[in-house]
């Protein structure tokens, strides 16, 4: 059994972490903290965990939580970055799902979170936890870096483009819409049903926090350091999901013929990615509660274009789903363990 | 391993039963019907369940389904009269999503359903299978009539305060809300996104099919034949969740101060039904997915009225999860098996 | 030409109080109000008022509003009761959308606004605005007390019956639902998208504001100070709307046949109550964004409760509308002037 | 007093057009017409038109209809090819918010709407009704073929840039959203708010009907016979509401600098386009039930992409608005006679 902890338990991902966890045959949740509510039974704050946990918020303690065999951190930026390394030092394995440890340019990292990195050691070990690519380095991983929601969901739908150099790596776009839940549970007035309920926009047009590590990971699998991406996120009128429809230009359009093979054998073995047939149109209900990134391919006539498009639910695979799934990678467990279940449609 | 047959498939309550017993740990479909559908395979029309399930839709045929331990009708009304009784003399038992077996009065039932009962011994032998009342009965029947979703959240609420004699008979109160899947998967212009996506409304405040069977079951837990209970559904535009807030006329004020405890006592032992702390208010989304109903007893001042709010999800406990809560029962499971999930919240 | 003026602008009486005078031909808002907001533009708070108003929010300043014919207070309670009597004593009439002046009984307003109240003799001078009971006072009003959104919905559709008699006054039922908009423009994380965009529940169920004014108002209108009323309100996961299911039992069942002519006869010439024909079902959708109340009557079978649905549009009927409604009487206009566009469908 | 007809009104843009035509000062519809509603009272149908029209439905009616002044078309397409060319040929002027006479190469339409054009000298005479690009041909016009939604969106967000040759033409990118009115008001379990009411996908993807309309317009513009453009829509769960984001890449960065004043002075004087500041994010709300356009320029770091985010309200400024807009053109009245009401917010 591993003994988890979650530090700021409060806020969605920390729920869902709890809601995924209860289910987990292999672990087991020992301590969750919250600054904000200590003393508070989890129950009483989320009524869906009546009767699965007697747990109550205890405030952050550095020595229980180095008890855990695993810590999550479910934190605003800035948190993490400070008191993984303690817990890393006594022996207690992180996975990070703020964004602390996901970019490995601290400039960069400094000029989008306001304030520079503490503890960059950390920054540089870390492992970028997408299993999809670095599945090894995440089994033997102290410290796990969970990618963002949009980061995935935007990954996923192009590594394999990039990974065999089809398309133009000067002018990828992605244009990204999420659900309500990916702003977290914070008192904000540009949050409330009253406001957003029945509209759609786009945000960040101008630049978004989670341009940098998009970018990072392209370039990655792209090896072109000089790798250019547009991304725009847009805030949809439901709670969960990620919608992501990407634009790539193909370096020769002979090879549209090959890359619904492609995309299928290079995720064949992926327990959480489906591709689904040419021109299909998945929809973020399809993966409502669970893990899986489901992916189509499209092509418009007379166009160089490959389209494709991609959903995740934003707080599973997108945050505590992919976290449990780079726990169970760490602790060598069946990589699905606890993320069975399939997703809540209608 | 219970070899369990699905009749009606496509609907709502088809797909949530495939959902639920996906992870069920001693149920396995081997076949599920569909007239319009039969040759799809499941995960073409319901893209949740790709990776779940290798079955396509077949037509019904009774020898197949005569080979199952178990048969879960998800049937417009009409269809399960007809054809279950053959299945049962076959030994194959059935659990009936549909209002073919729940009014034991089958003059009643012609009424609301516009037909004569054709298999009225069969309506007469079938369980109305709600576990918090019936649940030696239930164990051992070939035939269980699984509740509708409005009766199911407004009897547990009520029967406590019946059972106990506690209320005055003749001026029951019930003003029901339910989401949208609640109408069923039909193509259908007053169920669209754009009539109902932002209104509210009441239907059904003359009379609802719903209404005989609250009133069976609230004159059998009151023992009260003449017991007169007002119903008025809404819509509300969600796609899931049912809240019922109940009002009924105490005989005694005085039994105000031992209703919260009478409650807690009646439910302390089951598995699916949650009493909330006096004055609480439960919503939908703490059952969301879940089979379980949660409640909450009100009191205003200068009042003699008990105040009840009772949630579930309609397709789980008003529905397809009830149904799988009515098959452990009968196979002799723990009763909760396949049910054990967190509700999903947000 | 009404020279108008807004305290407190910011929130969505205010918002909906500028977009209604946008189009009203004898009204001008020639000062608007807010403390958090002074200095900014209107239409960079609500983009929708782009191009319809030059105006910037400022401090209040006594003596720029008392330059106004009208001032409208969309205020928290405790603001209108300290600064409406001096514009009044400088001539200044007032319509009040807060909850300062609607409660005669200052005891009760005390207790349910956790204040003493500071001007009594306003109090009780102050008109409650209801002009489809109160239209002859509202016209030589200096003080109108706008209705509450609840009580509006509840007070018009149970009238009828109040004043002729027709019910039982000791066990009258107002179940009603309101959208996210009644809430206001608060930052608060129960009424963030994520929380309540797909949920349902009841609050204040064991007492709520609006029912100390709800009773007001049918006590005076069945003349019977003994009246019982209970109430509950319920959030639904909309922005607009508010429908009321109203029960009421009566003396004589004979009465059932007389009922509706009753209704069309009490409403014939009011512009903004709208009697559908027997055992229809308003919803709420159909008074989005317009100042009509529109109702129904329902019977059941065997039953003497008269059941009747009644929908309006919370900052409309229930606020903004109905305060123009108001100015408009109390300044000799036709009623409807301002308020003449149909509702939003879809 | 123009006399209107409306051709097909129990659609979306039908009640749409009554809605806005209800308060417009210069026109009166006359007669309104439905094939599967005929003898139906417009009320019964559309509530919140109680009070407004007296009109019923009736059978289309070449006599009748050729004594409006202007008759709108709302129908499916193949419908107004027919039987507009007769009216007008009777003095009675047209506008058709079908697709039927938006595309000019007959071929592209056959090809897109699966049917041989009827009446191909009209829709070369057709003007296409797209007032900030075509207002004095509509002046004159007999028949004005409405824009699409989409394209409407679309296409005044990219023409200044277009009209100015400042772009690339080969690789334009619309990735739009649309609310679910604009799937009209057809039975179809798609669009029940079961399927899409918490969900977002991509639809027509592969290839939409709005792209010839979009691409024929962005020709006209651009002037470049050869341009390219990629267009996706998707499905919001909201009603109304388009949002479309839009990607150009500057021939000459140095551009970005004067791209803000461009747009301003390119729409300066229209009175139903609104651009915002730089680096703002119009949402759909802000011109819900409204006529106007907003839009927003945006620029990302080390990059030659333009971004455009342009919002309308589908059923107003992307149909009926725009349609009534037009006849103010026509009529030479004032353009904006009947639609000056602010959007509707919150």
């Amino acid at each position: 059994m591993i003994k988890v902890g979650i530090v700021g338990g409060t806020g969605y991902t920390g729920v869902e972490l709890l809601r995924i966890l209860a289910t987990h045959p292999e672990a087991e949740v020992s301590c969750i903290t919250s600054r904000s509510e200590a003393g508070l039974a989890v129950a009483d704050l989320y009524p869906n965990l009546r009767g699965h946990y007697d747990l109550a918020f205890s405030e952050p303690d550095p020595d229980t939580l180095a008890q855990c065999d695993l810590v999550f951190f479910a934190t605003p930026h800035g948190v993490a970055m400070r008191l993984a390394p303690e817990l890393i030092a006594r022996g207690t394995r992180v996975v990070d799902l703020s964004a602390d440890f996901r970019i490995k340019d601290l400039d960069v990292w400094a000029k989008w979170y306001g304030m520079p990195h503490e503890t960059p050691e950390w920054a540089e070990k870390a492992v970028y936890g997408l299993p999809e690519v670095a599945r090894a380095a995440i089994r033997d991983a102290q410290l796990v870096a969970n990618p963002g929601c949009y980061p995935t969901a935007v990954q996923l739908g192009l590594i394999p483009l990039l990974e065999n150099g089809l398309v133009k790596t000067d002018r990828i776009i992605a244009d990204a819409k999420s659900g309500a839940s990916g702003a977290g549970r914070q008192a904000n007035v540009g949050m409330l049903h009253g406001e957003i309920g029945e509209s759609f926009k786009a945000y960040g047009a101008s630049g978004h926090r989670h341009l940098p590590e998009i970018r990072q990971g392209l370039v990655a699998a792209s090896g072109d350091s000089q790798l250019g991406v547009t991304f725009v996120p847009h805030l949809v009128p439901m709670i969960r999901g990620i919608e992501a429809t990407l634009y790539a230009e193909l370096n020769n359009p002979a090879d549209f013929d090959r890359l619904q093979s492609l995309y299928e054998a290079r995720y064949r073995d992926e327990p959480f990615v489906d591709v689904l047939p040419f021109g299909s149109h998945p929809d973020t209900r399809s993966v409502r509660g669970a893990n899986h990134c489901r992916m189509a391919l499209h092509r418009q006539e007379d166009s160089n274009l490959v389209i494709i498009t991609s959903v995740i639910d934003n707080l599973v695979k997108g945050a505590a789903g992919q976290a449990v799934q780079n726990m169970n990678v760490m602790f060598g467990l069946q990589e699905n363990l606890g993320l069975q279940a399939p997703a809540m449609l209608p």
